[in-house]
């Protein structure tokens, strides 16, 4: 046996390993969400109980995630002491991965025996956990979008007038662009309810009340509003794929270029369908993201397929910045 | 670098690895259910929308799935076409505890943030779904307790007025019973009602009905019943954790001493802590039994903790059978 084949089947994962993972993967969304990776990262050793106490946690509870994190590598145990192990700080970078699938994705996995057959794939056939993966895309989109989406608007030489965002969650981007733009007003749209008053609410706790404002609108078929002649930036992050399939796009994108006339710069960013990897070697997050949107029946485009659709739409792609992770991400520069 | 060392370095799990096996644990779960690990067993090469189509499946979905699968070489992709990969087979075994994770205990593990917090731990404080559990459950049994039930069984000179099983779930330990002893009857307690009832159905569709009766009992602090007295076998499986802590398990197996007094075998199955594994070593299902019950709160005793135990119970150990796996698993005999 040469040392090369006993690389290849050393990094093999086993049955084991898959086992421990799944329990690991919920115990990293839970050690996030209780502080407790918080709390070892940058430390050298913790006690448990301690630890537990600190955070109000129970102490065998907390033993059994320690338990679960440590199987895999995250932490490292010693009786009662704790301390990250080889895994902690890419885990812990990428927690919001984690969370936005164990405890966002969770009902959708958890039911896919029945979202499987086609019979039931009628209605609210699938259940996922809206505030959690909300809370999971926040610290997502702080690495990942976020550092994109201000690339682009940094090439861009004046301000504007007026900011749309199209999903806008909880406001934190029409916040930013409020803060970075003293002059520019910014008008947020989401499908749901709760995004639009979480908006509202954030905007008013930063002290734009007076600039930024929120309604409930489907930007697949955008209806017509006078307020939005004068928008001149259009930001639509995280959302694009629900514009798809291909033929839907073209009339939602083209339905855009009508109902925003003024709007000179569309930053548009999302994570595409990823292409030439073996199975084997998807990266991080992408597995979850294109599976899951598999199991819901949500399609997912390649960049390509992006590519060749902006022509059909009324918008020019001027530029697009690439994200590293996730992998086959990018924000889209559109005018 | 020493062979010895390429293996460890080799064997190390990313960060991707660990969440493509989150997703695929939830995979190997619905695949099994929905008919598609059966399908591939024994199988070269299958086409994805046929399998699909043959199983009533969404094809989108199914693709869906079988990417979590080959993300972690459970099973190989080439376009349309899968077929089992390297894990397949141990996977394929070993089905029923991923089932047992991530179909029954999604609820708890999903909501660990609140369970492990103390103000939470009041009340119905976690969720696990039973049918799930029990659709596990029986699969799991047959390949691990059975076969050491079986051997227990076999070293008995004769057969049984009346038999007792503890926690019977869906009755299928009393009709193997009945089945290889036709002069035997047997007693099914659960404190379940829809196991009890599960029992009742299935002892009646094997034909059974007249010789086995089940009904609804605590075997924790089990009540007095004139029907006890004709009992000589007892047997309790996978539930024998729940008698502890020590305090209460010693109460409770002299309980059954009391109330079982012409008992002449008492053969009582479990899986018990590890003992002696590093973290990144625990076989495959105790990670989830220990992190699961320590979320629960429910004390599960290692195999010397039980040996402590029976001289005060009134029941002496006569012999044991070793479970391969799940690892730290055993029959005692008891009389």
């Amino acid at each position: 046996m040469s040392i090369a084949e006993v690389v290849r089947s050393g990094g093999q994962l086993t049955a084991t390993d898959i086992y421990n993972s799944a329990v690991a993967s919920w115990a990293i969304s839970a050690a996030w969400e209780v502080g407790v990776l918080d709390e070892l990262n940058g430390a050298a050793n913790l006690d448990v109980v301690e630890l537990a106490e600190k955070l109000g946690l129970d102490p065998i509870a907390t033993r059994g995630m320690l338990q679960a994190l440590a199987s895999v590598e995250i932490v490292t145990r010693d009786g009662d002491t704790v301390g990250p192990g080889p895994l902690f700080d890419e885990v812990n970078s990428y927690r919001s991965y984690f969370h936005w699938l164990s405890r966002g994705c969770s009902g959708l996995y958890t039911e896919m025996p029945s979202v499987l057959k086609k019979e039931n794939r009628l209605g609210a056939f699938y259940h996922r956990d809206g505030a959690a993966i909300s809370y999971a895309c926040r610290e997502l989109s702080e690495f990942s979008f976020d550092p994109a989406f201000w690339a682009a608007m940094d090439r861009l030489p004046t301000d504007f007038a007026v900011a749309a965002d199209l999903g806008c969650g909880s406001g934190e981007r029409l916040i930013q662009i409020a803060r970075k733009y003293p002059h520019t007003r910014g008008i947020g749209l989401d499908i749901g309810r709760p995004a639009v008053e979480m908006t509202l609410r954030e905007a008013a706790r930063a002290g734009f009340g007076d600039r930024i404002t929120a309604f409930q609108a489907d930007a697949r078929d955008l209806a017509a509003h006078a307020e939005f002649d004068e928008v001149e930036l259009l930001t639509c992050f995280m959302m694009g794929h629900d514009f798809w399939p291909r033929e839907n796009a073209v009339k939602s994108l083209r339905t855009l270029r009508e109902r925003f006339p003024n709007v000179r710069r569309f930053l548009l960013g999302d994570t595409t369908r990823t292409v030439g990897y073996q199975d084997r070697d998807i990266p991080l997050f992408n597995l979850g993201f294109e599976s899951a949107h598999d199991l819901m029946g949500q399609y997912i485009p390649t960049i390509d397929e992006w590519h060749g659709l902006f022509s059909e739409t009324g918008w020019t792609l001027v530029g697009e910045v690439p994200i590293g992770s996730p992998a086959a991400s990018v924000v889209f520069e559109l005018e």
